[in-house]
Order: structure tokens, then C-alpha cells, then sequence
């Protein structure tokens, strides 16, 4: 989707947060605010969000000097995720419909998002893991993803953020053995898991794993490795997790189901949904991107 | 007081519901996001917000055409204000203490301000009115203000917005005749009070009206005229209403008494406040502005 002027405050916002916890210096999160300004003064509409999420998240990196600023919290979220697994998964088995259980956890597992609040609110968690059986979803959508996968050879599931992975691999247990390749980010951008996320995780013990080479929220396949877009084309089922992978993908050129939890207005009015709704969503496309398209925003944002 | 990393978000999300209110035109509102991030990034942080609140009102109105996009906003709560008038003037005839009642409306009034919140909410106003006489306030600051009135010769009364003109009015009223000279602003900034606002609220009765020569939100000395500095330091008495004349005048070098809503937190963490309180407050000066600092201000902004 491309990005609504309604982005741009809480650009500004995301990154004085971004950059308080990363840093306590005030003439630190003074240079951050002056160069995200600045970029957001000649930043492209027509590119989805996670482009601008990308370049604050660069500059955060710079003018702080940590290159994983979320390492942290994003131990933290794996650690948390791993009390809760075991009790998660006996309440998956005990569950009239295991799958959809297993489903709802999954998406449960979004609510470890540091995006959009950078504070660590155990309550939030421990709420969003008690109401996960009774959110409502949509039924056909989870059959229609369970029937996918029961017959699908080859499986790309691309997580959104450490800690999630956990929920993520218990998911992933109850698809076809040695059928799923599971995509993280090539390196640290927000809480975002990457390979050593993934595997603090266990995913390497159900899926193999593959980096999507590049530092961008959700998933820019123009930005991606040849190897994961290649990937991305050719598997018989794409299933992608949270919003910045709605945001980059809802205009993609081949089926996604999407698993996600909505935090944002503008995304929920994209998607006719509201914030705090819990999305299983089979994204089939309507037009293709089109090569002008993607060539552009290589020139622009390589 | 200095602009504060916080203000920052602020000043984007303020330029875009601003800017919706004057305009539907999304092409409109990001050509001023984009100039106003662009001022943004190069702005002063030690100089007050209401420094950024005149560029980005200034770039709205331009971008716009419009010289004045709340004149309605502003006709419409002059009349709501005038409509409220007569049974507020009842309640103050029969309070206990009808100086502090007539202060408190005049506090009151301050909820009709549309810096920070862009949309008409009758409800808001109404509940304002509603709890006037029982909102905490400083007594000894009521007394005090009551006592400096009492023997002043000459009082200058510093505005805010329009509609809250009607109810500093009825507060006048209650001042020494011939005393008070009230300050408008010189040209239409935000919904505050111009000359003509002021005359509608029928200040011109109870008044002597001076405009200040300039568009800033607050009163920023510096790009005050002549004549309006002049009675600044020669009158007994200053009162002044609303955030943006504490925002930039609680730094100034003589006494004021500050009749306020706490609308916001920063401004609220500098005052040792509430957002929602109501402020009575006599300022006097620790140590005076510098003539550099004064100097400097008039070079980088006029």
C-alpha cells in the first residue's frame, strides 16, 4: 500500500521513541529528529510505509552507534515467549479445532511489536494470550489456510518479530514435516527477528531458514535477495506475518495469506477492519506490479 | 520556555489537522506537511514553540490561500460563547466569591482553543462550563490577582482565542472602569482573537483594545510592536490567558499573572502540572532575557 499523509506524524513520533531507547542523550534524539525530518520532507507517498521505517530506523543506527538497538528486548521477547510455550501448547492439544488454536497464537504472538510502542508491557501480552481462543476470525480463511498447507510441497512463512517465532514454530509443527522455509530479516531492523532470532526460537528445528537480505520492515521483494524472491514466486503456499508485511505485500503479484494483528488506523481503513482486530486474511492480487514500477524504487531507495 | 523534543510530533500532527481544516485537498496537505517537516528539521529548539506555530500557520495559510482559515471556527465561538454569557453572568452574581467566580469562567473559556485539537465538541465546552466552579484552583493566587487589580492604574490583559474573549470580558467587568487595555493579536493566527473577535465579544465596551502587531501564537516580545512592549513594561498589572502566552512569556523579565488550561504535558512538566488543570499563576522573573538573545531572535525569525 502507499503511504497517507496520516503516516507521517507518527513517523516522527515512532522515531523520538525509537531513539529513546536506543539512547538517553537529548542531543542525540535532537540529530535523529532533524535527519528523519528532513527525509520525511522528500520522502516518496507512493511507496509503501516500511520504505520511510527503513531509513529511520538506518539513521537511528547511525547517530546512536548500535547496530542492533532492539537486541535486548528482543532477548527479552524470545525468553517470555519460551515461558509461555509450553502452557500454549498444551491449550492447542486441549483446543475442539487444534489447527485454528495453533492459528490464533500464532497471531497472538504479534502483539511483541516494539514498531509502534517501545515500551515493554507484560499486560498486553498476558491479555492478548488470555482472549486468543475467543477473538473472533475468520473461520474460512483459517480452513482455507489449513487445506493450503495440508497439500502444499513447498511453504514460505515469513515472520515479523522475535519472540513471535516461538508461537510461529508451533504453527509450523503442524504443517507437512520438511515442507516450510522460514524468512527473516537479513539484519536488525526494530524488533524484527533475524536469523539468530529465529533460531533462539527453534525454528531451525522445523523449517529451514532463509535471510531476505535486506534491513527493510516487512517484506520489499524489490529489496529482497534473488534467492528469496525466486522463493517467494515459486512455493505453493506464502503465508506472512504482522503489518509491515501487509503494508509491502497487499499489492503483490501472487496469493499471501496473511496473519496479523491490526495497530494502525490507516492500515485498518485499507483493510475495512479496526484496531485490536485480528486478521486471517488469503490475499489473491488484482493487478501486477508493474517492472517501471520496481525498477523506480530501486533507483530511488537502493 | 525552549522547544522541547517532544513538541516535534506534535507540530506535524497539529499542521495536518490545520490544514484539514482549511482544506479537503490531500495534494494541498502534503505540499504544507512536506514544508513544514522541511522547517521542522531546521528549527530552534531554544527559542519557544510558538516560534514553529507561527511558521506552520503561516505555511498553511499559504498554501491554502486563505488568509484566515478560522474565521468560521472563530465567528461560531464568539456566538456560542455569547449565547452562554447571560447565565454565566447569573452564576457569578450569586457565587459566594464572585471575583473568583468570574476568574474561573474566564478559565473556562480558555477550552475554546483549536491549537491542539481541531474539531468543534460542543460536549467539551459544555462540561467545561459545567464543573467551572468546582475545578481546584490556587485561592491565593486568586487573592492576589484580586488585591494587584484592585489598585492598579493601568492593567494590560493579554487574549487568547476567540469566544474565550466573552468571558474575559465579564471578568473586566469586575476591574476598576477605564483601567484595562486588551491585547489581540495583529493578524489572524490559529482561532486566536483579532481585533475584530475582540470587538464582537463586545471587549471594546469594558476596553481599550491594542493589537500586537504580529501573527505569532503567545505574545513573543521580540516581534511585538513598539507600542505594545512599551505597555508590557509600563502597565501594573499583565494578565495573560492561555498555554501560549506562558509558553512564551513565562521567561520574560517582569511580573504576570498567567490564567490558564493545561492542555498539554510538556508544558504541564514545566509548570509541575496536570494535563487538565486549570492554572492561576503569578510569574516573576528570575533573570532577564538578554539583549543578544533578543537580538538574535529578530534576526533569525522576522
Amino acid at each position: 500500500m502507499q503511504t497517507y499523509l496520516d503516516c507521517v506524524p507518527c513517523f516522527v513520533k515512532q522515531a523520538l521513541d525509537a531513539t529513546r531507547l536506543a539512547s538517553a542523550e537529548d542531543d542525540v534524539a535532537e540529530r535523529v529528529l532533524r535527519r528523519v525530518l528532513e527525509a520525511a520532507a522528500h520522502m516518496r507517498m507512493d511507496f509503501p510505509p516500511p520504505f520511510m521505517g527503513r531509513t529511520i530506523h538506518r539513521i537511528i543506527r547511525d547517530e546512536t552507534g548500535s547496530a542492533d538497538p532492539y537486541a535486548a528486548l528482543k532477548q527479552k521477547s524470545t525468553q517470555t515467549a519460551l515461558r509461555l510455550a509450553g502452557a500454549v501448547e498444551r491449550r492447542i492439544e486441549n483446543a475442539s479445532d487444534p489447527f485454528e488454536a495453533a492459528v490464533r497464537y500464532a497471531i497472538a504472538g504479534n502483539v511483541m511489536d516494539y514498531a509502534l510502542a517501545s515500551n515493554w508491557d507484560v499486560d498486553k501480552i498476558d491479555n492478548c494470550f488470555d482472549e486468543a481462543l475467543s477473538k473472533p476470525i475468520d473461520f474460512d480463511a483459517v480452513r482455507s489456510l489449513e487445506e493450503s498447507v495440508s497439500t502444499a510441497a513447498r511453504i514460505l512463512y515469513i515472520g515479523d518479530n522475535a519472540g513471535e517465532t516461538v508461537f510461529d514454530r508451533i504453527l509450523i509443527q503442524r504443517f507437512p514435516a520438511g515442507t516450510v522455509t522460514y524468512g527473516v530479516k537479513g539484519s536488525p531492523i526494530i524488533n524484527d527477528a533475524t536469523r539468530e532470532d529465529a533460531e533462539d526460537a527453534g525454528i531451525d528445528r522445523v523449517a529451514h531458514i532463509i535471510d531476505n537480505g535486506n534491513d527493510a520492515p516487512g517484506t520489499i521483494l524489490d529489496l529482497c535477495s534473488a534467492l528469496f524472491r525466486d522463493l517467494f514466486g515459486e512455493v505453493d503456499v506464502v503465508i506472512a506475518k504482522g503489518q509491515a508485511n501487509l503494508e509491502t505485500l497487499n499489492r503483490c503479484n501472487r496469493e499471501v495469506f496473511f496473519l496479523a494483528q491490526v495497530k494502525c488506523p490507516v492500515i485498518g481503513r485499507d483493510l475495512n477492519a479496526q484496531v485490536g482486530d485480528w486478521i486471517v486474511n488469503l490475499y489473491r492480487p488484482e493487478v501486477s506490479i508493474t517492472a517501471s514500477e520496481v525498477s523506480l524504487a530501486v533507483e530511488v531507495e537502493r
